[in-house]
């Protein structure tokens, strides 16, 4: 027996369709910098998405053509965001933080027929630009010479003109909500980026549960800022999540310094943001060192995509009664998955305990522990597996099914280790990949780094397994020290010795001017493990 | 091109699985009278669906089989609502307030095979029940006699003895998310009831759109308080919405006095409730004759049914600092379709004239209105047409397609009448079959009823149009004096003077003892007009 119910697909055209009326007098506003600001409604925000999809029919985009965006937080990257799903073509946001041959290979891969760029970013997407066999057609934001773009040979036009002679209605198509919305690579870590295609409707459960009282609770009482990239994992979905729920919407473009936020948060008082730790960790040194500022119109400040010291988020609500809420996910999850808030009722500790972990699911995403054989292992807060994730907004393939292996089970193998307690609370321990298995046993390089950088001679810490004859891999510590400072591998192992278990304590140990890193900032284990097989490191060994 | 995302369907077994799992240790409190309750955690409730769902099995319920429910708001009915959908059968919740033969003719058309039903409604139920043909098994919840239900010749079991009985794992099937979850029957002001039936998936998304921000905004933090009837209309969907964000909730049963609902609330503490005008007028009340009572956990308070005087919102929030948040919607829209929440920054005034209407849609939900003819009018707060809804939780038919007339455009035609302004608030006038027109033009009969109610004098009031030879129809207002109380019609008629336009004036004034009323209480203008036109009422005929 079926439903009486409508049959009413869950697509960005309804979204866009209810922002641009019932909320149509609510602002994106964009900074332009130098502290200035330019402001239109999603009234005005949906006109112009119908002139920019006028224009890419004219330009020949068609059916479900790739659209690509080289672009910051701005106004016209929403209007992309919403016009380009809503015409039934494909968003395809391209990373401006990935190696040149990775924009070029994804470009390649998803077929981008246009891209939309900012004239700010000329400069790192001029260079590949000529490489992109199948783009045709480059649409050119803002202000500045065009030089650039056309020294690859392609259409440029500017986004502002071919929009201006375009009509501000256009007929939207009716759109299956299973077909795809939008695509991003992952940061491609471990070889080739790999291909994520979001749906109309997995943005649009996303952006529900993103708007529900267990994610951000936002209402058309809300201004979001979201800080975090547009051009990765759709800005933790909230630009549409704003969309959806009537919130203004304050977008920082190219102007993410301390100063500029800052100075944005105090004049246009956002209510929610969202951010990686290392852009709250600036702008509280900053508001130490220049105090005065005002940033108590935020309500709730999302923080995620590597883990979020607990003494950061008591500092923000010590000093300036803000919370910061921890947020786990990833491209492949919408991204947001779960999220790291206390049940009622618990005493102060426990809660701070909570806030450190990764957080708990939200309803729709279900996840799990598996061992290495994939048996499902219980939630006690004590077993340790790979994290599993499943639901309506988690990826169950890769764009052309590139490494098929991450979906034997019917859930997504998140590639992240850690454990499960009995609320569903879930912390992080490692990513699989760079587990040390020692002895059987698993050592959490996360926690030796952890611990490492709370050393005040310490910089930089990165923990890899290395192979070991006896233990099989034991940990090997790569250090930097501050400007100045000394430490020897004595003294650094005495100072982990009460705050982990005796085995874990590393014996080889290098002190290095870098831990090198990946293309979006993350340490690059594989090059030290190579490093390290390549004598390249001059090892101490201490017991 | 689709999407990569996980086929994963939303179903009422999916809020199941995580309401029992991720927050298994959150409450459901049911009153058990005179100040007493009794607690179980959602583990529990998911044990005993699984419970449930083996003796249904066991009684023979098969494939989409319906199962009805004759209940007040506890526990058993909560372990109802999500084991029979989870089973992949069909909940019918039988409104207990329909007239007997209403009863007969649901439970006949839906082919009811089980009737869950509380002991403490045996004396209405038990007339009934023999009638009932379809069903073969009555499960007796609760204390007391068995004989009256045994009498109608039924198989005859009790609750706790056949959940007891079964295991607490059950091995639910898989489900398509557009099959049937729940059926719910109209009132049936007009005519016989119609049937609606909900899907797995418009249940989920009710709930997702409960739990948002411009929501009720449910979080694991709430302790959700549904007053309204778990038998019509999902309870407005508190119970889904409640499990989904893993707020405990707190059930009345049967206790539903002013006296027990303020204890309830003083001694468990909710934070959510929803109730009609009615309930918090009597709290109101009751406070009022009783100081020193305590209802500050309530944040808020959600109210409709039929439209919410300010005056009682103003009320609750000067006296108590509880916000009251009126929404609108039917049977037929899941039910919550719009909140009346006013935007950001509106002077003090200007937001009490909002929170008057019906309020706006929530995302999801499209309104709009049109004329005799179906063309759409604007939205420009001036323009009045019959309202007409679509979403994904709005029905598209009723159960065995009677009534298709509501449904020809593509959306529900709800046979209510009003206006919308720019920024989609609706403001509701009349029922489409109550509207009087007069010369052409419409009066608003709610507007004259709610004026005369302001009359110290006047105890209840409904206005009907009724023939008219020069005007084709023309108000006859229909008033109940409280007792002792005296007013002639020349002083009603000039008491609205001022208050409505002059021709909007009634001339036909007749004084009644009562007003009659429908089913589920409210008044029965069809019979008003009946007895006009059969001279049945003593009318004064005032200019």
């Amino acid at each position: 027996m079926q439903s009486t119910m409508q049959n009413f697909p869950l697509t960005v055209a309804a979204i866009l369709r209810y922002a641009s009326t019932v909320h149509g007098d609510r602002t994106v506003t964009t900074a332009t910098g130098e502290g200035c600001y330019r402001h239109a409604t999603y009234r005005e925000v949906g006109q112009q998405a119908a002139r920019l999809a006028n224009a890419l029919r004219r330009l020949g985009i068609e059916g479900d053509d790739r659209v690509a965006t080289f672009m910051w937080n701005n106004q016209e990257h929403l209007e992309a965001y919403v016009a380009v799903p809503s015409m039934g073509a494909v968003l395809h946001t391209l990373n401006i933080r990935l190696f040149p041959e990775q924009i070029e290979f994804v470009a390649y891969e998803a077929e981008d027929r246009v891209v939309i760029a900012d004239l700010s970013l000329a400069s790192i997407l001029a260079p590949v630009l000529p490489k992109m066999e199948t783009v045709h057609t480059v649409i050119a934001v803002g202000e500045g010479d065009l030089a650039a773009f056309e020294a690859s040979g392609k259409k440029v036009v500017r986004y502002h003109e071919v929009t201006a002679a375009e009509s501000d209605e256009f007929d939207w198509p009716e759109i299956d909500e299973n077909s795809a919305a939008a695509m991003c690579y992952t940061s491609g870590t471990t070889g080739h980026p790999k291909g994520v295609v979001y749906g109309h409707r997995s943005s649009y459960l996303h952006s529900m549960a993103v708007c529900s009282g267990n994610g951000l609770g936002l209402g058309f009482s809300d201004k979001a800022l979201p800080i975090v990239p547009m051009f990765h994992a759709n800005a933790w979905g909230l630009p549409y999540a704003a969309l959806m729920a009537g919130a203004d919407l304050v977008l920082p473009d190219r102007f993410m310094d301390p100063t500029t936020m800052v100075n944005l948060i105090e004049t246009q008082r956002p209510t929610v943001a969202g951010a990686v730790p290392t852009i709250w960790n600036d702008v509280m040194n900053y508001l130490d060192r220049n105090p005065g500022h005002d940033i108590s119109s935020l309500r709730l400040v999302s923080c995620g995509g590597s883990a979020v010291p607990v003494s950061l988020m008591k500092a923000f609500e010590e000093k300036f009664d803000v919370q910061i809420r921890q947020l786990w996910g990833m491209t492949e999850t919408s991204p947001i998955a779960t999220l790291a808030w206390p049940p009622p009722g618990l005493p102060v500790e426990k809660q701070w305990e909570i806030r450190g972990t990764q957080g708990r699911p939200m309803c729709g995403v279900e996840a799990r522990i598996v061992d290495d054989e994939g048996a499902v292992l219980p939630n006690d807060g004590e077993a340790v597996g790979e994290l599993e994730v499943r639901g309506p907004w988690i990826t169950g393939s890769y764009y052309r099914n590139t490494d098929d292996s991450k979906f034997q089970s019917g859930w997504l193998r998140t590639g992240d280790v850690g454990r499960i307690d009995a609320q569903g609370y879930i912390t992080l321990t490692d990513r699989a990949k760079d587990v040390i298995k020692s002895g059987g046993e698993w050592i959490s390089s996360v926690d030796l780094e952890n611990h490492l950088i709370a050393h005040p001679a310490v910089r930089e810490a990165a923990v890899v397994g290395v192979p070991d004859e006896r233990w099989q891999e034991r940990p090997l510590a790569a250090v930097v020290l501050h400007d100045g400072a000394e430490a020897s591998p004595e003294e650094l192992r005495t100072f982990l010795s009460d705050k982990v278990v005796r085995w874990w304590l590393p014996e080889r140990w290098t002190f290095v001017d870098e831990i090198p890193r990946t293309s979006v900032g993350k340490y690059d284990k594989k090059t030290i493990r190579a490093r390290h097989a390549d004598d390249a490191y001059d090892v101490t060994y201490v017991t």
